[in-house]
């Protein structure tokens, strides 16, 4: 019996200087706004380099050891999609921004003042950094999106 | 643009209760001998619940608070297999032994003389104890396997 299903593979990343993160203002119009670099797995690549690549494609820097803190993830449609979630404090290379968006060291006591891409933001960050937490849980109950932390 | 793939998702738990680690002697013939309780997500099913259903399927035991500590992955005829691997030390109940295999708490420093069901199982180890590694991802070269800790 197949045990497999349906799934978009998607990685973030939290990219730590002292009391900064590197944050990247989004052009996409399906979801503008300040996040953390990254983007998608692609078919055939490691989880850990696929989130190296993303985020030198987004910001020049070549990071190393990033560490899997947490996954985010919800299924809609009959797809499960998934965000691995990546912490790392080590980096070579210049900041560059890309056409996928600016990106800038930010004061991570700051973010709340941003205009985040996601209004789940600011909870999503208690999984980058509560290493009790491993999940950002939303489930669709009728026409509502409910998360949990786990 | 679907950017979805086929996976099978599955999970692994290192248990430690002190200097030892919960060992469960599969029965599955398909892969017998010595191993960490785990198995299958559900389809709809949270990562952390499935983990913490599947020990407590396997072992009896309810476990609280399991750590995301890596992945291991690996392409096989068109399917990712991805085994999330977790660690816990909290938990509750009385430890019994289910159909799919005897459990017991073995010593982490016995585990390479017991009969264990991966031969990689030493390495794989490392990705669980260590946190500078989230990774072990296998690559197919012709017939051969070989893998990386990343």
């Amino acid at each position: 019996m197949s045990r497999s299903e349906t799934v978009e593979l998607m990685n973030l990343c939290m990219l730590r200087r002292g009391s900064q993160v590197l944050v990247q203002d989004r052009r996409d119009p399906n979801w503008p706004g300040v996040a953390f670099p990254g983007g998608h797995v692609e078919k055939g690549e490691s989880f850990t380099d696929a989130v190296i690549r993303e985020v030198q494609e987004e910001t020049g820097l070549t990071i190393s050891s990033p560490h899997l803190c947490g996954i985010k993830d919800w299924h809609e449609d009959g797809v499960r999609h998934v965000v691995l979630l990546y912490r790392a404090e080590q980096f070579t290379g210049t900041l560059r921004s890309s056409d996928e968006g600016e990106v800038w060291w930010a004061k991570l006591a700051d973010l709340p003042s941003l205009d985040i891409a996601s209004s789940d933001m600011l909870d999503l960050l208690r999984v980058f950094e509560e290493d009790d937490l491993g999940e950002f849980f939303y489930r669709q109950n009728g026409r509502d999106w409910t998360y949990e932390l786990k």
